[in-house]
């Protein structure tokens, strides 16, 4: 990536939490030029020590105070159950204009958490970067991580413009495709793209490893396309999927409840031997596979 | 792949269906030099036509029975549901001391039909090569698809060694690691790796497509690492997957039947909140993932 030679788009950017997606974000901030000063903040000194070995913040602190005094744009990049103690920390020191995102797999549930805790000259613009790999860490991350992805904004419906112009900004300049709905459509669409799939491919693997020793053994051993697969996905982060399914509740629940009627129709379908129902199924959801491939989301993502 | 100079292993060998597996494996019997004569059998002339233009058969005819015709090996490449209705049109004209074997993803029914169809003096000895790929078709196939993947063999009981080796032998040659096993523990073990993962992204893939249209282009169009990898599943050959479900049919009802008690317990954890339960499924399963690593079993399959 070529090193923009303008004045950066903001004078200093905070980010909170230096995993996957913090850190991708942090090289990305530096690839690109994107801010005059970056201050991280982390939970361990080992997570800063590694951010400052890579030379990825100008400040590496331990105290979010710290992290986000002065600062026009805090990235909160943990898991959602710890917004609430990071805004009822940080909310009342942000200066007027700062604006406050994150990149939450979940969004009604990140404005509810985080609207109370902040004043009316304050932007929350919430976001959710649709990229991640099975890896987890300050040593995951890269810049690339954002590239041809999508970004989702999810902005109030009081959002100021410029605010929201300038967090679709910077994550263009990320590599990102940004897409703005609201946090309810959103949560409805992850549901059944992300997270009801981690919740499936969570499920089976620990059906699998709950088989009786010899058998979940040769499971492993002839692990095939399909359960080798699932085991990839299975390997996410277990904080960050925690949350998610608290945070996503009634979504998750909606759509799980589909899925259950759908897959105890096929039960039915394949005890009785109806052969026919079987196939038109599995001739139908063929053509999503190249609805995927057209609407080219199709790059493997680590 | 270097081409042997001895002598060829079998003298004539015939394949019966020329699908992505029937057509990896002539270009493999042609790699490796493992026939004098290869004779290539297929519903279409279509699918002829493409092996003639390939350069993958000394004789491809939709005539099956002059196909088998003095050869020392049949390879069945063709649909579960299909093997009654060939192994009936070709048993009675076998010479005695032929091997037959196949490739199905099911392993005891493939005994069941074929069995009560051949005399004493034929060798039936399945085998199943863990490989495959979202493409199916003639055109699709490739040498290298059985490298390094496992090829399992489950001969009868009263099977003949001599049988038993000359079919490790062949599938060795084309690369792949052998495993000797009964029908019944193949098919179990199946049932879990591959046939319930493979139902369960039908499923999924299914209950996405029925959402409200607005909905189900967005989760097209958003469609993360989760639901992306299941459309590649869900768009394997629907012929092939509903006969493998009709043929495995207990041992698939069985996971299944585990599967869904596992769901329904998480379901219950998210509704109730259950953090703890969640984080602790979403830690064990990671281990899973390293072990399959460990095994060797991770490597893209296409």
């Amino acid at each position: 990536m070529q090193r923009s030679e303008s004045k950066p788009l903001f004078e200093k950017i905070a980010l909170i939490g230096a995993g996957l997606i913090g850190s991708s974000i942090a090289h990305g901030i530096k690839n690109q030029n994107l801010a005059e000063k970056v201050s991280i903040t982390a939970q361990s000194q080992d997570t800063l020590n590694t951010i400052i070995k890579l030379g990825l913040a100008n400040e590496a602190t331990l105290d979010q105070k710290k992290a986000v005094s002065d600062c026009e744009l805090v990235i909160i990049c943990a898991p959602l159950g710890s917004y609430s103690k990071i805004i009822q920390n940080i909310g009342s020191i942000l200066e007027p204009g700062t604006i406050v995102s994150d990149v939450g797999s979940v969004k009604q549930s990140v404005i509810d958490d985080i609207s109370p805790h902040i004043s009316k000259n304050i932007h929350l613009i919430p976001a959710h970067p649709v990229a991640g790999t099975e890896h987890s860490g300050p040593n995951a991350g890269f810049a690339e991580l954002f590239k041809d992805r999508w970004c989702i904004i999810t902005p109030p419906s009081n959002a100021e413009q410029s605010a929201l112009d300038k967090v679709s900004k910077f994550w263009e300049t990320l590599g990102a495709n940004i897409e703005i709905m609201t946090p309810d459509r959103h949560d409805m669409i992850m549901a059944m793209t992300s997270h009801l799939p981690h919740l499936i491919a969570y499920t089976i693997v620990g059906t699998a490893s709950d088989l009786e020793k010899s058998l979940a053994n040769e499971v492993i051993k002839f692990s095939a396309g399909g359960f080798r697969d699932f085991t990839r996905i299975a390997a996410s982060d277990p904080t960050m999927w925690r949350d998610i399914f608290l945070n996503n509740r009634e979504a998750v629940l909606e759509m799980l409840q589909r899925f259950s009627e759908d897959i105890t129709a096929l039960q039915r379908s394949i005890r009785w031997g109806e052969g026919d129902k079987l196939f038109d199924l599995f001739s139908r959801t063929r053509k999503a596979r190249r609805a995927v491939i057209d609407a080219k989301q199709e790059k493997m993502y680590n």
